[in-house]
């Protein structure tokens, strides 16, 4: 499969389980936009059958190496998993390593485990575009577990919540405050709680923390970790909003050694079970689509933007800002009076 | 000044320097974004005078400590500070802290500081619009400096390059390899670089490391970090693209002593004063209101298209991507012919 395989052939390959094929895909979806709309029209229909599972948390919580024992377990049941590991904050993409992925080489050789890094800086489609696409090209190459692995800062930790079916967030004790903070937003998005490095110091009360949290909705805790520290605590009350019949569970695990790791494939498997059976599989795949066709519906918008009147338009305004003869708002409202008339 | 004070009020009291009028305003521009509109139509011909600072860096550098010694300098040379602190991981917003804002209110009392954090939950703006518009309400209300300080997460430190004169990246020695990782974005926006915790083990090799990676483009510096693994440095080289006539600096400073943060005070200064004779503050000034335009026309787009016809069709789509009838770019495509016929 050479790298100028037509599109037709990369899309017939990725089918039959060609992982090159596959590896290549990938690649062509995120340098090129174009592109990427003809691979995925072209596979979308053998999508939906991949168990679509979020990993994220704060840098340092070890889940680049939970991730990797996660997928020996599944390998072990003769599953076999594809691993997205997106890092909005990294320039480097490609078969290549993030952070420390190297330790997942454990792995090499095995066609049952692909693992493939996204980062920030490759092509012009935007990341979460591009890894919202490598999904489907995974769950089209017929994974049976697709895990996509994102650093929890800022954006990202949303945008799993909108790929994923299941979001895990791992936590660690020790990270230091600022690192450790619990944020209400994650507390929203996780299906199953995975605090790992759970042999260490402080792993006890950050279990409880997190116990008491998804319990009282996020004050008691907040209070627990953050005690003698005055903080705005109504913005996290009543955030919590476990979905009916899912009781979230708070795991321990030790990826370096596995520990802990049986329990959260169980219970990754039993959240499958209950998406399937309550539902909520069909409502978050909804959301999912949804989700997906308004940032294709964004970009498209502002790429006819970019294509037509408005370069010369915009430098005007722009001038006529630095002058102060004219604000943001008052420029950008003559902006969108244009676009549409 | 009462909650409820008419828009105006808020404004006439922001520019006379009143600080709860400018508070009450800042509060307004996160939780409404028409009443952003007509706050920053009010206040933008009397902006464009302060000197604003971007500081960012990963969680642990201990930046808010840094920024706090900094504006504690500003102070003593008698020159007022605002500071807005923004947090796109945290749901906490408000006059209250982040992270280890505790630390800064060595400040309360003073007049010459204001100091606001700002975080994702609050209101329906969007951050980077809300943040943008208080940069330029602390501008208005006749701060000499405004940093603006955020975590350096992902899209976050690109936006702070898009909002301000001068960018500090901090950094910090022994945070562990998924932190420590220096990012080529961050390389690229970079003014000034602070190597805090100076007085650390490894401060020396992190310090070096950046002056290589100045010096290189990138590739050499990644090496001496990354030491043994494997790692694509294509995309790392040639990206370090100092501005012509700005040697970057590397400064060390321990913000808990003070150590080092005189000479940071005067690297931004200097540079202020290269912004200022070569030319580039406007070209600065010009970038990041386009930029501004930009997100503003996008929100505007968007909420149209929230307004119109479109969920009917939106929902409509979404099953049929849900029965595999069509796929998100077809649908995409779909709804902005509809959006735009």
């Amino acid at each position: 499969m050479p790298k100028s395989a037509p599109t037709q052939q990369l899309i017939d390959g990725l089918l039959e389980g060609d992982r090159l094929a596959l590896a290549r895909a990938i690649s062509r979806v995120e340098d090129d936009a174009a592109e990427a709309a003809r691979i995925v029209r072209g596979v979308f229909a053998q999508t939906g059958r991949a168990h679509l599972i979020g990993v994220t948390g704060s840098p340092g919580t070890g889940k680049s190496t939970l991730v990797s024992a996660l997928a020996e377990r599944y390998r072990a049941q003769e599953l076999t998993v594809g691993v997205l590991a997106v890092d909005p904050t990294s320039p480097f993409s490609g078969g290549a390593l993030l952070g420390d992925r190297v330790r997942m080489t454990g792995h090499s050789g095995d066609a049952g485990v692909f693992i493939r890094s996204m980062a920030t800086r490759r092509g012009t489609g935007g990341l979460a575009r591009a890894s919202a696409d490598a999904m489907l090209l995974l769950d089209a190459g017929g994974f049976d577990r697709v895990i996509v692995e994102t650093v929890g800062a800022g954006q990202a930790e949303i945008e799993i919540a909108s790929v994923a079916d299941t979001v895990v967030v791992v936590e660690a004790p020790g990270l230091g405050d600022e690192v450790q903070a619990i944020k209400a937003g994650l507390l929203e998005i996780a299906d199953i709680f995975a605090v790992n490095k759970a042999d260490r110091k402080g792993a006890g009360r950050t279990v409880a923390a997190l116990e008491m949290m998804l319990e009282t909705g996020g004050a008691a805790a907040q209070a627990v970790l953050h005690h003698g520290q005055r903080m705005e605590m109504e913005a996290a009350a009543s955030e919590t909003d476990a979905e009916e019949g899912w009781p979230i569970p708070v795991l321990e695990t030790v990826a370096v050694s596995g520990g802990g790791v049986d329990q959260l494939r169980d219970a990754l498997e039993r959240h499958w079970a209950w998406l399937e059976g309550s539902g909520a599989r069909s409502a978050r795949e909804g959301r999912r689509l949804g989700h997906m066709l308004q940032t294709l519906v964004q970009a498209e918008v502002l790429a006819r933007m970019e294509r037509t009147l408005l370069p010369g338009l915009r430098s005007d305004l722009v001038e006529g800002m630095m002058r102060r003869q004219i604000d943001p708002y008052s420029a950008a409202a003559e902006m969108v009076k244009k676009l549409s008339g």
